[in-house]
């Protein structure tokens, strides 16, 4: 953990806070690697069930660091192999955030833009502080944003997506609840709290449960409706083998709390 | 048909009336044999056109039994076998909704939670009684709504039905018809009315239309583009050669009803 | 060019208007022909940033053209080498709308049925006039809207477009616009402003960045989620690697505008 990245932990959840409000919490290589080793962490992490992911200052987040983005032009090939291991790890953070085992729910506010507002839509859950505008405008520098697409496009239905894209224009918090990128806003003040009771409603159930879950989610999403029956068929048989969702099932059919490790 | 599962035909409208009241209609054993005979019986109606789904008493279905799958734990595998029969079971029932020739209207409810909310997911329709709510709430027991999702993650955006399924909270008319997981909700005295409607209305179409219509909705959708058009235009040209296409379209043309032998 | 499809070019718009008025702007076989040899001249033509698609009269378009298509019954083989061959040419058409490097921008009016929905749901951006009515009813007919719900059922939830495959029954602006077949609606007397602002805003943006923006949309959300950022990684290097991309950045960060070549 570095100053770049903060984490605070406290019942199960971890809170990261991007920290460089003078960058607008860009996503330098700094911020990618922090964000990196605190995923790798959170892999093997077997006491958080939560993760948040906020921004310190103004905005959640405003996507690359562009100044550091030029300085890599100055190499031999003109910056190729810079930016081709820049997306590889911004690709890898994105995708991270997808796989880990923990819920990981996203608290943006101010802007999330570019790669921004791929953090927002690649994390499973996003609780935005009213007022908070979504864009995803590298047009409008010349730069489409194709990596973040891949998030957004699989949030968002395709119009909006598309217009999105190609305009470079802000939505905020009601359309983008309207869309699918957030589940929803709160007044700016009710953030924190909002985003704790959801964070403590999913961490008070078995976290076993809700690991196996977010993984075949996922995994899931992506098979044929018959792979998709079959693969989830065995998660479930497995679900069911454990002593606590054995617990879990008695609990409630004799109206009492379960018994939980936790 | 049994006592489990009622069954009302009226012109060319199939009604079955779930009827377990005071079980909340829970998806047993014999409740699932009884909807998969029905279903094997409907896949050779020529006679029935349109298939409706409600259930007896206060909800329209609470999911899985639990007592009867807590009994299954008796087995020397510790249920293991059981289970995967049952959940297999269950994803036929459910593919088996998708795959009637005949479109499925879901009438849900009171409420509709875990199977019962994968049910309402499965029908190619849903007309909710307002104050219904729904929710794939398996997490609170310990035992993550993995198949369930299949069907609603194919229904209604990422976030949202992550956020169903992580938290077990349920969710309202409004938001159910937001999301995509109902066509829509009337008050409770008017959903039969509204029901019947949209079955006759469907029910008056040129059948063969719309069971060929029906399985290239589902075949097409799990295909590229392209493959989708290819399978698609193949369907369109079969569709065209049909005497009762020609009679159909000409009987526009001439501004006439069309003479169906229906 | 024929006089059925109307050409206007300006500002690096192109706008083509559908013009068979007295045929509600039927999709003949004339008028596929033409709107496919303007998409073949799009392909090439690197002056046009935008294209908007409209129709004359007092519709967008109503689908296939019935009376044609009855003609070709008297083939020999009842019609079935010509219906192939229609609809191959139509999704050729629909595809080609998709495939076109510009952003295409429908502006339907009256109604859009049948393929003339499709033609909506094939656009990448819709802006419509208020009162316009869409819905995909060849199923009135006897003939199922099959090829049209390949482009719906990849714009809208799966129940919604179910509904509407099946019933025919035709959804206004507002359903539209909830259920994501088009971006937004607006009074019919400001719709051609509106669609003026939304291309122009477009055509302001770097081309080429729109160009390869557009394609690998559409390729990358046909692939999975590794797959996607496989491919979208290496359009962005390519991206970052021209001269126009290096100025846009760089007159972000000077806070001035870009010197684009245009």
């Amino acid at each position: 953990m570095t100053d770049l990245l903060l984490r605070q932990d406290a019942g199960g959840i971890a809170t990261l806070t991007m920290n460089a409000p003078e960058r607008l919490n860009a996503l330098s290589d700094a911020m990618l690697a922090a964000l990196q080793a605190q995923i790798d962490a959170l892999n093997d992490d077997r006491d958080t069930r939560v993760v948040v992911l906020k921004g310190a200052g103004k905005a959640f987040c405003a996507g690359h660091d562009l100044k550091e983005m030029q300085a890599g032009r100055q190499a031999e090939d003109g910056g190729r192999a810079y930016f081709a291991d820049l997306f590889s790890r911004c690709g890898r953070v994105m995708t991270g955030l997808m796989r880990l085992p923990q819920p990981v729910i996203a608290a943006p506010h101010g802007i999330a833009t570019a790669a921004g507002c791929q953090l927002v839509a690649s994390c499973d859950l996003a609780v935005a502080a009213e007022g908070t505008r979504f864009g995803v405008n590298g047009v409008n520098i010349g730069l489409f944003c194709s990596t973040p697409m891949v998030a957004l496009s699989r949030n968002v239905p395709r119009k909006q997506a598309f217009e999105m894209l190609t305009t470079g224009a802000f939505v905020d918090c009601a359309k983008a609840e309207a869309i699918g990128l957030i589940n929803r806003a709160v007044p700016h003040q009710e953030q924190d709290g909002a985003v704790a009771d959801l964070a403590e409603t999913i961490a008070s159930k078995l976290n076993a449960a809700v690991k196996i879950g977010k993984r075949a989610f996922y995994d899931q999403i992506e098979m044929d409706v018959d792979g998709a029956y079959a693969h989830t068929s065995e998660v479930m048989v497995e679900n069911m083998m454990w002593r606590d969702t054995d617990e879990g099932i008695n609990a409630f059919i004799q109206k009492r709390p379960p018994d939980w490790a936790r």
